[in-house]
């Protein structure tokens, strides 16, 4: 099941040290310009290596668009982009082959599928996000065409938090930090954990302005629902907050009720959401990472014939995985959202109208 | 999209004030015995009025199973069941039937659909989630034949938070509390805001036993994801941690890896799931519940010609949703895992040839 | 999986003999006035008994709708409707209980599902389709709203082919005849087949007008290969057709390109579909019913434990189903169609903004 | 749209002029052996030019596969394969450019999407089908692990039938005919149209040896409805008939019903489906498919202005589709038996156990 998404629907492919990974799109309507460069350019955002706090390892993360557009514009039909991979070939993989990382999904994927692609974690590599990324780009440019804009940052990393929001900072922040009077000591504890030979945790938030009212499907196909679907599908995601989240569940019903006037709402702790569908204001979600399995500490683990082994792990490797989880945040927000507008095409009969008359 | 679940899959119907409300179960294996007096039994946990705790209104709670069982089994066919509301009549809503209830889905659904059935909330009211209940009692039914065991409990209310868990205190708690030694402080909590006509939040966490390893589907159909999905789908719910969740963000690497030995794991920080996957643990689920909206203070709000009015609800409501919501919780668990262990067994060719030869 | 529909989506429920049979309706935009009266006139369309061309048996036909409408109007929310089973009390079912009727699911079934509700083919029933026929109505009225027309009738009986096609003619013919002038031969040998305690076959021809260009999706959800999905999945159907079917390959590609003037099409060999998608001119499928396999003639057959027994059925049934078919077949074209609306919606960009702008 | 199935799922991309076609194959089990270069000889069973009855047009068809398999095996990973368009140079398009060819999609795309790729069809062509017949590669490695197993052949072009089916001889005839004695008058009727710059139809029939029993979901996924989804989905087929078909609209249900004794039934009729679920007999299938619509003579047409345009199309086509069109009909068998094989695992709770004890 490598596919998100009702309409607007994407299906990944590729591991992470095979020939290639990249993405169908289906359901993409038909006449929306395709910029590539831009395209190219949410590959860069994601892509390891931009600085001192990321994996130091380069990725082939050029994307080539393989159908679904012509003269520029997309035609309808489904739309296939392949990222290759430039240097698959396999280096000494012996330390890892029979034994399960903890933290990462060798020891689940080996007992349910019985065969594991065990060079750099396989199809369970987060380099799969990679193709999400490249669907999400096509996404914003749709969202685009409606005005829809989508920002992120991190908000927290190894609990030191952010308390104010500048998504413009973020996007000139190594670490895409929102608040610049906290990023100097979010970076510190990356180093750290990195010096150490260890990883830390992050929060990324991502914020939606100018999506129309009545995005989101009744009861099973919510906004808020499937948005933390789309968030919990990224790997290392262990949390998922809508709004005012876990503070809603401290404050009383009507400290957190947020109250109308013929301006519009007095507040938002909501996250621009009620009852599973967009109200118009800021769409507000936290996506909370653990930090990266991948550390290079001696650990105890097992083998796959389940004899006690030591675990010591080399590579290259993100000592924090949310700054770059917070561009394929930022993706998934945009896929979703992409969904939801074609979903809520047919809400009612006055819409229908509107398309064939 | 009323509906929930690949293969295991659900779909509901009705409204709060409607003649009456259901669902269709599809995909349920053939061979199970259906014990209606357990499916009762289930609805009565979550039907309101059993104590001072949650609201004392009625509810017609019983179900009635209409097709898909034969002489007390399964038949591998569509199982329908309904409950008729009993109390139909429509009492007077003319003090909500133009205006928008602050931190309700009156507003959204007026503008998502261009019509509202403003009775009780309609089909946006949590109502809609003894459906669920039922729904998740015929998978429960199925969870039991292979000896997978679900519980729920109160964590944490107005951010009183349990100190320990005990899942068997939970069931004699009115307020399904974890932990004896913080319920009165609990309690005390819903009453005062009962007393004052506000309300409070509260969190619910749910776990799961004896699981299988390999349920969840790779990439974008995951166990946690899908867990994500289907809570946050219940009225009221902001957020949703795995295993150790947030708290997971502010630790190392080190710290939050669940190290392996041959006896098994040395710890449960990821809450049974690894890339998506379940693991054999126990899997740990946190749902948080906003203050419900309904409360009897007065609150700006605007009417459907956006005219402001002040808006004084009356009725009976839950001055905390939590404890029930946490039977809705379960049920959700109990769907989402009926769908993965059906889903799972096509993962190896070995497991086709079981079935097969 | 017991539903069908993508976007306008149904799933039904319900056994020949148990307690009531049923359908949801999803994706029903709001807005569409609903007409009661015009869906029961469609369930006494498809009802037995109405003609000594029928089945004489007489079946709980009252359709009740009890969701998703407020206020004699959609409201985007989900639609259930239910017929009871007025006279579920079951008869004698010594005779068939043990063995397999040929030509019907009693084999098929009990070995799929290890279990069987005997009692009138339960789950595999005909009666199933007096579900798709209520929810086949909800799709008219919305069809309606926008123009567009189905009709069918009988075109041939036992290989009595009709020369011309009067719609208007069927819609009074007991057995919906389209040409009158063959509505006697045909007749008699449906008389014939009944007195004989044997059956026959028929086709049934649906026409649709009005219909606007683009309806199907790409390559895998075309609006053909669904109507070839719709109607074989009826009961008794083994063959489908679209406009001249098979004639048309015993034709040129000259003689069967239909032509294109700035007037129009020249003729309409393709049955109102090019590549998947409609054209614009009337849509025509040609649905052929194998006679109906329950006969009173003695025939071989086994029993569970595959003992070789004697088959000798009674009571009532259709000489011929295919006039009553044709009554589903339309219904699952209305419900094709109804989907096909809404998936197309989202074909292009200018739709897209021409709802949200 | 671009995917089929619900749990063997494939979707596909590419234009016929484009960069690439391909597909993702999702849902395959782990631990199949895949035999590349089986795959490639169903590839080259469907290319064109390899005798004077098709289209000399050379192809690339040389298949990649990207992902999915590791030391020759699936992952049960999606499993991604591709093929290069090695000339995808742009001839010189200017006669078909602005003009709707009839018979072809052309018009019916125009007016969907608004943009048209008129490269040899875009994505309308059937060269889309190679990447069917590489999916059904997969299948049929999955399938013959279970020992079940697919042919097809020609029974009829241009109205000349076959009398007997020989597979065997099918395997070694330029057009794949069925019946050597009917092979020559029904090469002529091809070689006649070529010369007169006109196109036949013809009829596939496609025989599934070896399936087991239960294959099919009850009521709107049944093994038949889903076959005649599959076949109709092909380009230029506008019939599907399943066992006798239309023939058994014609004789009386004592005639048309398979009997059945201790040794097996004693006719197959049915084609091996009974209430949409396979009984272990064979499972036959016969699809129709119309003369190609390319055309070499002059024929009325109008331009994307609506103006009368002579249409003189230029070029290589297949004289009959139907001979090339039954590798792909064989390939959608393959997929749809793939996918019910891996959906009837958990009909019964008996498998379940099988599975997971």
């Amino acid at each position: 099941m490598n596919s998100f998404g009702e309409r607007f629907k994407f299906t990944t492919f590729g591991e992470s040290h095979g020939k290639a990974l990249g993405c169908i799109v289906d359901g993409v309507p038909a006449g929306i310009t395709i910029d590539e460069e831009f395209i190219q350019s949410e590959m860069d955002r994601r892509k390891p290596g931009k600085s001192k706090f990321e994996t130091a390892r380069k990725e082939g993360d050029k994307i080539e668009i393989l159908s679904g557009v012509f003269e520029g514009q997309t035609t309808g039909t489904s739309l296939a982009m392949v990222l290759f991979n430039e240097n698959q070939k396999s280096k000494d993989y012996t330390n890892v082959k029979d034994l399960f990382r903890p933290g990462h999904a060798d020891f689940t994927y080996f007992h349910k599928y019985g065969i594991r692609d065990y060079r750099g974690g396989g199809r369970s590599s987060a380099r799969e996000t990679s193709a999400r990324v490249a669907a999400g780009a096509v996404a914003k440019l749709m969202l685009q065409e409606l005005g829809i804009n989508i920002q992120s940052g991190i908000c927290s990393i190894n609990g030191i938090q952010a308390q104010s929001y500048d998504f413009n900072h973020a996007t000139t922040s190594e670490i895409f930090a929102l608040d610049a009077s906290k990023e100097s000591e979010q970076k510190e504890a990356i180093l750290k954990a990195k010096e150490s030979h260890n990883s830390v945790g992050g929060v990324a938030l991502v914020r939606v302005s100018n999506a129309p009212i009545g995005l989101g499907e009744a009861i099973y196909h919510k906004l808020d629902s499937q948005i933390a679907n789309a968030m919990m599908s990224i790997n290392a995601v262990k949390g998922v907050e809508i709004g005012d989240g876990i503070e809603s569940t401290k404050v009383t019903g009507l400290d957190n009720n947020d109250q109308i006037t013929s301006d519009g709402f007095k507040s938002n702790h909501s996250g621009g959401i009620l009852g599973g569908i967009s109200n118009g204001e800021d769409i507000i979600v936290k996506v909370h990472f653990k930090p990266t399995p991948s550390i290079f500490l001696n650990q105890d683990t097992v083998d796959t014939a389940n004899q006690d082994v030591n675990c010591a792990l080399k590579g290259r490797h993100d000592p924090c995985v949310a700054p770059r989880g917070s561009i394929v945040a930022e993706s998934m927000m945009a896929l979703v959202l992409a969904d939801m507008l074609l979903l809520n095409m047919s809400s009612k009969l006055e819409n229908i109208k509107k398309v064939y008359n």
